[in-house]
C-alpha cells in the first residue's frame, strides 16, 4: 500500500520525528513586522540539527526501516540538504549512507555530511546525473532509493505545520519557500486541514521558475535555474509535490535574486541568526505582496541558514 | 533575606524560566572534536531569544516582581546582551524597561531593546557612568535598579546548566567565557553541586584580563579593556561573582583576540549559527589547551550570537 500524506499520518510522524529532534521556535519579530506591514513570525528551522527542516523527514523515514534495510543503506542524490538530513538520520539510527553530490557542490555541506558518517560521491554536474546514478547504485547493491520528495518525508518535515499551528492558531498567511515540495505540502496538508481559509504562498526565484510555472499551468513545465537560493534552485518538478500544491497552494510568488539578497541581509541583521537564501525568499515575498497581508499574522518559514561563506561575505560587505 | 544561589535556588528559578522560553540544545560537532581532540560539544544559548543566555535571567527577575514594581519600571545599565534580556522579560510581563547605554553602543542591539519596547537613554561613554545614571534614576523614579550581577539573575540563567547535566550527565569539562560573571557562577554551581569533579574553565581575552586577574588574586583588581569580544570586555570586576568563581572555578584561560576571531571564523562555517566573539573564545581556549581536554566530553558555552555585522564582514571576508 503506497504511503499516503495527511493530518493524520504527520502527526503519527511527528511521534518519530519528537524522539531525536525538539521543535523549533516560532518567533514574533517588531522590527520585520513594521516593514511588511503584518506581524511577522519566523519559523526558525534553521534551528533544528543540519541547521534544515529536511532533518524531520529524515529521521521519520529511518525510524520505519528494518535493520536489514539500514545495512544495506540509503542512496540519495542531493545538491544540499536532503543529503544533509539522510547522512545525519543514517547516523542516528546507525544506518549506511551514500549521498550522490554534483562535482561542483558546495563544500561546507559535502563536509558535514561526511562528519555524520555518510559516503560522499562526486558525480556528474547536476541533480538529476546524480539521481540517476544513486539508483543505479541503491539497484546494484540491493539498497533503498530515497528520492527528496518521498512521501515518508512528507509527512515527516509536516511536523512544523503541527507546531506552527499549535502555538498561532490564529495563523492567516503562510509563505513556504519552495524547492522540491516537501515542506509547502506538509505545512499546507496541516493547515488547509485544520483551518481551510489559512492562505499558503510558495515562492520560488525569478530565475529558476518551474515549480511556479508547473504550478500555473497545473502541468509539469521544466525550467533553466540559475538562482543563487541553492534551495528553491529546482529545475525539474516533481509531480507528487505538485498535485498537492495544485489543491492546496493559494498563491505562487516569484521574487529575484536581487530581492533575496536585500531581504536576506535585512533577516540577518535583524535576527541574528544564518539564514539561507531560499528562506530570504518568503521576507522578500512578503516585502512583495505587502498590500494583501496588511494586519495580518503572517508566517514565514525560515527553511534553513546554510548559506554559503562566499555569499555570506558577499551579502554583508 | 538576600536571594543566594544555589542549586535548589537554581532549580525554583528554572519554572520561571521555563513559562516562557524553551531548552537550548546542546550538540555535539564532530568537525570541531577533530580539532580540540575531545568530544566538543556546544550549547546554543544563542538559540534563545535575544540570542544570548541572559534572557534566563530577566525572565526569573520579572517573575518574582510585584504589578506596582512592574509599573514603576525597571532601571538598568549595559552595553548589550544584559540590556536586551530585561528589555525582552520587560515586555513579556508588561512591564516599564529603561536601559542606560553607552553614548557610542551597538545600533544594532539598540534596536533590538527598542523593538521590545524598552526606552533607551544613550548616556556617557562606558558602562559605568551608564551604572551611576541608571541607579540615580531609578531612585528618583522609585524605580527597581538591576545591576547585572544580582543573584536572581545569576539563578535564572543556571537553568542552563540544569540542562547540560540532564542532557550530559558525563560532562568533564566546562568552559564559559566570563563577561560579568552570571553564566559561570551559574553553571559551576549546578555543576560541582552535582559532580565536583566536572572542571569548570573562565575564559577572557587578554585584551582585557580583569576578571582572571581577579580570579588568580582573589581580589578585586580592575584592568583596561580593549577586546574585539564585548561580551568579555569587563574593565571592573565585581565581588559577588568573584566569590563564586574563587570557590568554583579550576582555570581561568586568556586568549589573544586574535584566537578569537579565527576561533569564531571556524564555528560560523562548521555550525552554521552566528555566534558572538565572546562564545568563540570558549573554543579558542579549548585548542589552547587541547592537551589538557583529550577524549574528554567538553561543553562550550555559546553565550550569544549578537555579532555585529561590521564584525561579521571583516572576520569572513
Amino acid at each position: 500500500m503506497p504511503i499516503t500524506v495527511s493530518l493524520k499520518e504527520i502527526i503519527k510522524a511527528s511521534k518519530n520525528v519528537y524522539r531525536y529532534l525538539s521543535p523549533t521556535p516560532l518567533r514574533y519579530y517588531q522590527q520585520l513586522s513594521v516593514q511588511i506591514g503584518a506581524k511577522a513570525w519566523l519559523k526558525h528551522e534553521n534551528h533544528n540539527p543540519t541547521c534544515a527542516f529536511k532533518v524531520r523527514g529524515g529521521i521519520n523515514l529511518l525510524a520505519q526501516l528494518t535493520k536489514t534495510q539500514r545495512k544495506l543503506g540509503l542512496y540519495t542524490a542531493s545538491t544540499g540538504n536532503h543529503g544533509q538530513s539522510i547522512a545525519y538520520a543514517a547516523q542516528v539510527y546507525n544506518a549506511k549512507a551514500i549521498v550522490y553530490v554534483p562535482k561542483n557542490a558546495n563544500a561546507g555541506k559535502v563536509a558535514a555530511m561526511q562528519s555524520y558518517g555518510a559516503r560522499v560521491v562526486h558525480f556528474g554536474d547536476n541533480f538529476d546525473q546524480c539521481r540517476a546514478a544513486a539508483l543505479e547504485a541503491a539497484d546494484k547493491n540491493k539498497g533503498l532509493f530515497v528520492g527528496p520528495t518521498d512521501e515518508v518525508l512528507i509527512n515527516g518535515v509536516g511536523s512544523y505545520g503541527l507546531e506552527i499551528m499549535n502555538e498561532l492558531p490564529d495563523v492567516d498567511v503562510i509563505i513556504v519557500p519552495v524547492g522540491a515540495g516537501s515542506g509547502i505540502c506538509g505545512t499546507s496538508i496541516v493547515a488547509k486541514t485544520i483551518n481551510p481559509k489559512i492562505k499558503i504562498i510558495g515562492v520560488q526565484s525569478a530565475q529558476a521558475p518551474a515549480q511556479q510555472l508547473s504550478w500555473t499551468n497545473r502541468e509539469l513545465i521544466e525550467a533553466d535555474s540559475h538562482t543563487i537560493a541553492e534551495g528553491v534552485a529546482t529545475g525539474v518538478p516533481f509531480i507528487n509535490t505538485q498535485k498537492i500544491m495544485w489543491k492546496n497552494v493559494d498563491e505562487f510568488v516569484l521574487v529575484d535574486d536581487k530581492e533575496i539578497i536585500k531581504a536576506n541581509k535585512i533577516l540577518i541583521e535583524t535576527t541574528h541568526n544564518l539564514i539561507e537564501e531560499a528562506s530570504a525568499a518568503t521576507f522578500a515575498a512578503a516585502l512583495k505582496i505587502k498590500s494583501q497581508l496588511k494586519g495580518k499574522n503572517v508566517v514565514l518559514i525560515m527553511s534553513g541558514g546554510n548559506i554559503s561563506m562566499q555569499n555570506l561575505s558577499s551579502l554583508i560587505s
